[in-house]
């Protein structure tokens, strides 16, 4: 036998992190803020590790988190979930890979959007499963009926979406969001929805968990993220929700996989969740003027940048900016010539189709916005 | 398809503690302890989360994590790791999937011994590949060459080791380690090596790395556990050492799993491994002075008990002890009858084998062992 993972290569994130730790670049790459987090939540991480228990907290997580998650999703999204359909596992990335392992057996098709997080196909074929892959392209990155009808097959047993998206910056329509939930309700799909960027959205813009639509109640799993949330990428906190006979599969693989996240995490990320909404709303208002603030110097600089509604990201349009370079080519100049690291979006599709965006991460400092907009002003 | 973890049940750890919660027994079943933990470790933790980056860590570690683990190896085994080649998990557990999930292939035998911990099959199951179980029966527990040459195939890739071992509290025996290195190099196996136990071996007994032995330094697969060393299980803080070809593989698949883990945690247990040499000794004495309360009152009591020559187990011997149960119902009758939770042997072995031996945690307060002991001496 040869094993899947021999082929893969090392995360696109780390390979750009590491060029920027090396070439001393300012690392607009990989996508984590500059700021400390919020000072009580890390007050209430510090403190649980001194006065609170160090030891094996239960495997699906600490009873005051699971409910935690359940009210806060209760409050911001309207979903009824009970704490027993939380489980909480070391991080987004270990839910992906429990919930996947969990759900796909040998041959089984899987459909996935591109652009897409780089995790996914591989973990989807590790499983055993058959990546079937949509490509969505700028500028909408609409999703289509006859899209998914050509990508489907009998094979097909889930959909694994990404909403908001990394790396376009968009929120799902309703529209798109209704036809998910009718084209899975028809076909008795399940839909594991990466949902890590339900918080951090723009411009009035709401996020819509893909549960909470017709039929989508019973085969969804949703998965969450406290490093997004409260922007602490290092701990790996993170979730997936799912209705009883779903989350029991998914206890199962994440038994084996982690068993059980840190409790002192655990007890930071129950306080934060209750925060008031004012505080969440703030939260956004600051990464709307970081958003803000690259996309005008950008501009200002003569690159044309897309729209961006959500997550830690926009992308340079390359053609539209008169730029004659293809994304990867862009990448590789500007860490090595204005010593800024950036993501090519051709990395988030398995063929590369898209070459003209370039990723940039805006989570950071007024400073260190200011001065990589100065690097590639001058690269220009 | 028909994935594969469908069939699995709830670990016996977590059911066992649920029961001991539910009825308010002393939980004496899933193996951790009830101190706080090293004072020193917890605060450079807390420290750590309020003066350093909860940002992403390197995929990897930290590189002064993976340094204090390569030090600390050097020191304690007398082996000659490079930083790079000690890779940063979320825990053993994460370690071990992450080791099956980069080296298993379709259709792979991989040898392991039972009694064995209950998340190995499953594991290497869901990587593809099929498990060979060699059995091993009390008291000696002792590993033959007829039977490794018995359990292996053209078809066998890997040998799956836990040393010292739980639930036996065995330490191997140099014979038996020389045994090991010989087939794994004559077959050309790969040995995957769950030592979490290293440190917590008694009466002078020392561990000695499968790794150190003559042939294994290119086809072995270390892992180790801080939540062990440090008697802080939730921590979830473990890694995997293995020569550059052997980690740039375990590192694909590390990388799709959890990623990375929290950058405080990483900072404390770098400080940890440094402690002196005396630190450890004392840790481990401290453990012992446990194991002889709990074996000496439930010898008092009339109970028969196993040698335990590491980790934090011994079990009861009940036929020896002239109990006519087997070891389910035993378990069964003491947590609700005497309010003590133990773990069935049984449980270790992937067809029951041994159902005569009732497994013990001594990593306690002497209040707790000693109400244990009354309640298990009244039961008689
Ligand atoms: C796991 S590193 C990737 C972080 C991230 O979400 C991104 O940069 O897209
Ligand atoms: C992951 S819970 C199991 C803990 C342990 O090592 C044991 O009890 O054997």
């Amino acid at each position: 036998g040869h094993p899947l993972f021999r082929d893969m290569t090392t995360t696109i994130f780390e390979k750009m992190s590491m060029r920027a730790r090396e070439l001393g670049a300012i690392n607009l790459g990989q996508g984590f803020p500059d700021g400390p987090g919020p000072h009580e939540v890390l007050e209430a991480a510090a403190d649980a590790l001194l006065t609170k228990s160090n030891q094996y907290p239960p495997m699906a997580g600490l009873p005051e988190l699971r409910s935690a998650i359940a009210a806060h999703y209760a409050r911001h999204q309207g979903l009824d979930l009970i704490p027993e359909e939380v489980i909480v596992t070391s991080g987004a990335t270990e839910a992906l890979a429990a919930s996947l392992m969990a759900l796909v057996g040998p041959g089984d098709e899987v459909l996935v959007l591109a652009p897409l997080y780089d995790a996914y196909v591989p973990l989807i074929e590790r499983a055993g499963g058959v990546a079937k892959v949509i490509t969505l392209t700028p500028p909408e990155w609409r999703i289509t009926e006859d899209a998914l009808k050509a990508a489907a097959s009998e094979r097909t047993r889930l959909i694994l979406l990404n909403n908001p998206t990394n790396p376009t910056a968009v929120v799902m329509r309703d529209g798109e969001l209704a036809l998910l939930a009718r084209f899975c309700a028809a076909r008795d799909l399940i839909a594991i929805c990466d949902e890590v960027w339900e918080h951090v959205t723009f411009d009035g813009i709401g996020h819509r968990p893909l549960m909470a639509f017709p039929g989508m109640r019973e085969r969804t799993v949703k998965i969450g993220s406290a490093g997004k949330i409260f922007s602490v990428t290092g701990w790996k906190v993170g979730w997936m929700c799912a209705a009883p006979a779903l989350a029991a599969l998914l206890g199962r693989a994440h038994q084996f996989l982690t068993f059980t996240t840190a409790p002192n995490l655990q007890w930071a990320v129950a306080e934060g969740l209750g925060k008031p909404a004012e505080w969440f709303a703030q939260m956004r208002a600051d990464y709307q003027e970081s958003r803000d603030r690259l996309a005008e110097g950008l501009e200002a600089a003569g690159y044309v940048v897309q729209p961006s509604a959500a997550t830690w990201f926009l992308s340079i349009d390359l053609p539209a900016s008169g730029i004659d370079m293809d994304d990867v080519t862009f990448c590789e100049r500007i860490v090595e010539e204005a010593g800024v690291a950036a993501i090519p979006v051709s990395a988030f599709y398995p063929d590369g189709t898209v070459t003209s965006l370039v990723r940039l991460c805006f989570s950071k400092a007024d400073g260190v916005i200011d001065a990589a907009v100065d690097r590639l002003a001058r690269f220009r």
